[in-house]
């Protein structure tokens, strides 16, 4: 009987490698075992999979798990895993979270480290077993822990996910960082949104001294293709009836945001200390919450 | 803070001897880390410590363990573990039983492996992390693989278990088979016992026939002591007004059991179909349950 190695629902990078990594190092080693995935394959892991040119796991669509063997990747929790999970018999677990509660009647291999990315553990799961890393699944696993990691900048990133990295762009033949880059690009592209989705993607209204303030914030790496459409997101902006009217486009690498906004350059300025023009990088201003709203709110009162 | 490094409540060989070679194994690495025990040490774990020297850890005695950094070794269940184990930080867990459900708020060092044994894995991370093992720790995971898989009889044993047995006993320098031996005859040793109080163990009393029938079972492999006072045995058991009395001295290693008995000796060779004398071995008899209890009644009813 086959193993069913799959990792948590609505599946991220990690989740899709780490499952169809190791179901090719269980094969090296013998034994029978085919990746699954709980969901349709994303954008980011998509470009990883094209990239090199392996086959996205088929989706789990099993109605029993009753006495399937299975292996769960990248989660450690019944509510994270399949349903019906708890029928199955789990054979082995490999994973970086917390310490989710799961029960066995008999003892397996559970293996959680406390790492940036299972796939981390995984190619050191290569190395205890002798079993050379092919150049694909050295991409994928690459690809999972500089996900995983946001190009280490991550702070849950260990000197072991940067020591494998360092080890699989080698195998994988690519430049690490603009490798990373493009990944992260094509997992945060917009490129199917209309002008107006993206504006309203996350949007929410405010009060701010009477003004009607409307802010806007999406989170993407494919800064260039917003920018090569600012006109037409400013003309939009200008013409909605909101008094004011900011679009953060986040950028997590970096770590600030880009700001298109319908609102005077001068409350721009003061709010987030820049000298405020279309476009303008707030550096360090992430959180709307925290950091779009206060400094907005009290510019505003300044220049009333 | 020191890591408290413990097995589980009413510690076998496995739970002192994989507390001790983890903290030693920690401190090697540079962390404070203190062996406990959550019960007093038993005989077979005291002849392996009083054999290489190394003194018992203290029993953990903290009233409370809020915000203390612990390290479970040989259990990973709440039940099994000290009083108050919900309220510290549970940092690290090595363990070779069925997962039990713990939970953490972060992820952390969570290692199970379906071996014989915890000191196997543990002999592994010492291989893991390039750590010499010196004589003293050898010695002691030595004895608790041993011990845990009883002399590689208990279907848990894995080759891991066997080679790590092999390597160990070179580096503790002891042989392998003799040295078990001797461990298991000081742990199951019955020299503070009276005679009486050795038949009267575990003891039950049947209606086989009419005839009351009182069989008594005791586990040791320190049989010689016991033949030693085989007569005097045999004095008390006839002195005693059951119509019939056996001693079963079961023998798990031989897999069987030597007799004493108050009887005829044709319903004992019946009944286990040997040529019946006093301190006969009745192989592969382990069980009253299900063969002593059975055995016996059917041959008292046919030579009644």
């Amino acid at each position: 009987m086959t193993l069913l190695v799959f990792g948590h629902k609505n599946p991220d990078t990690d989740s899709i490698c780490s499952s169809i990594s190791l179901a090719y190092l269980k094969n090296q080693l013998g034994e029978e075992a085919t990746a699954y995935a709980l969901g349709e394959v994303r954008k980011e892991a998509q470009y990883a999979l094209n990239h090199f040119n392996v086959e996205a796991p088929q989706i789990l669509n099993i109605d029993d798990l009753t006495n399937k063997n299975v292996v769960l990747v990248d989660h450690n929790e019944y509510a994270q895993s399949a349903d019906g999970i708890e029928n199955a018999n789990i054979v082995e677990i490999i994973d970086h979270h917390k310490i989710g509660g799961i029960t066995t009647d008999v003892p397996i291999s559970f293996r959680v480290m406390p790492v940036g990315c299972t796939c981390t553990i995984i190619y050191n799961m290569f190395k205890e077993n002798n079993v050379e890393v092919p150049k694909h699944i050295a991409g994928l696993l690459l690809s999972a822990i500089l996900s995983d990691t946001l190009l280490f900048k991550s702070p849950t990133t260990t000197e072991k996910d940067k020591l494998a990295c360092e080890e699989l762009s080698k195998i994988a033949d690519v430049d690490m960082e603009s490798y990373a880059m493009d990944m992260f690009k094509a997992g945060t592209s917009l490129d199917e949104y209309s002008i107006e989705e993206i504006v309203n993607m996350d949007f929410k209204e405010f009060d701010m001294s009477g003004k009607r303030v409307g802010i806007g914030q999406v989170f993407t790496l494919d800064i260039d293709s917003i920018f090569d459409k600012k006109d037409e997101f400013l003309s939009y902006i200008n013409s909605t009836d909101y008094d004011m009217l900011v679009l953060a486009i986040t950028d997590i690498i970096k770590e600030g945001s880009y700001l298109i906004y319908k609102a005077e350059d001068k409350v721009i300025s003061e709010a987030f200390n820049v000298e405020a023009h279309q476009g303008v990088f707030a550096e360090g201003v992430v959180s709307r919450k925290k950091q779009l709203v206060p400094n907005l709110t009290s510019a505003i009162k300044n220049n009333l």
